[in-house]
């Protein structure tokens, strides 16, 4: 069985302000989940840091990733090392002093090495699960892919077992000297919205938005 | 004077979809500021990628970064390659197969070697540029940084140099055997909004939301 908190390494843990640190799934699976990109970091060729932004989903205790077979990130990603980092952006924090100006926020990052899910079979259930962590019930509203798309998309799979989250959330924190100040101070709530739907022009049959995009969201 | 486009590199070079590669500095510094976070990648003293989201700011030609000056981003980041990763995501992008799902999405990334802003005065210009890169107005409403705040705070400075944004912007494409399909496809749109502002429980002076806050808005 899982343990219900990951354990802390050098990489995840935070040496500054560690109180912002979570170790538990629950926490960090609800950050994974309701974010809809990832950032990718690898090391190229010459060791130099590479960046790439990627759609991600998440199988029980694993993050799946994809991309073309033929993509830079699938091909440099699988069996070396990758950190990936989600971050969500909750408000901004307006303080009394620009010093003092942060933000609400929630992140995760995860080391690693994924491995390329080479069954077939296995990797179509995780585009599935992939195409469900971005569009809830969409899966089910196209047909299923093909042998052949299946094997045109690399999958990989990195266990969440090297991962913390970290988190800000409160109002802003200033000086005692600046409290008196005539400056307003609060939070700018930041939110991410959806929809309306906009329907394709060559629509060949007539149809309303499907449920998965007439009726999105995300967990917040 | 500054060329108009970026030099392409080895690096920036879109190799698989070539089309959605640009540039244009006009292009590329629209998505940085537009754009409130970045995610920076940077290689571990043993050789393994690490990527921190944080806030940015352009000055001209120039990306900056900034944070405590005993962050490990600082102190690892200065005087060393790095990627800076900046991702916007405009709509999700419905096929009438799960396979040609897809977003519509603008990113940058920018690589190069950051150098630290060591003089005082330059560093508290350039904290100012950010300030006003996330919050617009905000550096007016409040007062100035003292010597001791700017010392606290290490800024870096990237040359925008090797650069190159990336684009897709489109309906959903098909393959024609599924055009007859009974299955809605279109762009689900995401859009990021702000406030209403939230006035801090502990303010001392009765002030309404400032107008950086109450009027808050990133060009789209």
């Amino acid at each position: 069985m899982t343990e219900a908190t990951i354990s802390t390494t050098a990489r995840t843990e935070l040496k500054r302000i560690p109180e912002r640190a979570h170790f538990d799934r629950e926490t960090v699976y609800s950050i994974i989940d309701e974010a809809m990109i990832c950032h990718v970091g690898i090391v190229d060729a010459e060791g130099r840091p590479v960046v790439i932004p990627t759609f991600h989903g998440r199988d029980g205790d694993d993050l799946l990733l994809h991309g073309s077979a033929a993509s830079r990130l699938l091909r440099t990603a699988r069996n070396t090392e990758v950190c990936v980092t989600i971050t969500l952006i909750d408000s901004l924090v307006m303080a009394r002093s620009a010093f003092h100006h942060s933000a609400n926020y929630r992140s995760v990052v995860i080391f690693g090495v994924p491995e390329q899910i080479t069954d077939d079979d296995e990797a179509g259930a995780a585009l599935d699960v992939l195409v469900e962590a971005l569009i809830p019930g969409r899966s089910a509203e196209v047909r299923p892919n093909t042998r052949n798309e299946i094997r045109a998309t690399a999958v990989l799979r990195l266990p969440i077992n090297e991962a913390s989250a970290k988190i800000r959330n409160g109002p802003p924190v200033d000086d005692e000297e600046d409290m008196d100040a005539a400056v307003w101070a609060g939070l700018l709530p930041v939110n991410t919205t959806f929809g309306p739907p906009v329907t394709a022009d060559d629509m060949r049959v007539d149809l309303p938005p499907s449920p998965s995009a007439a009726n999105y969201g995300r967990s917040q």
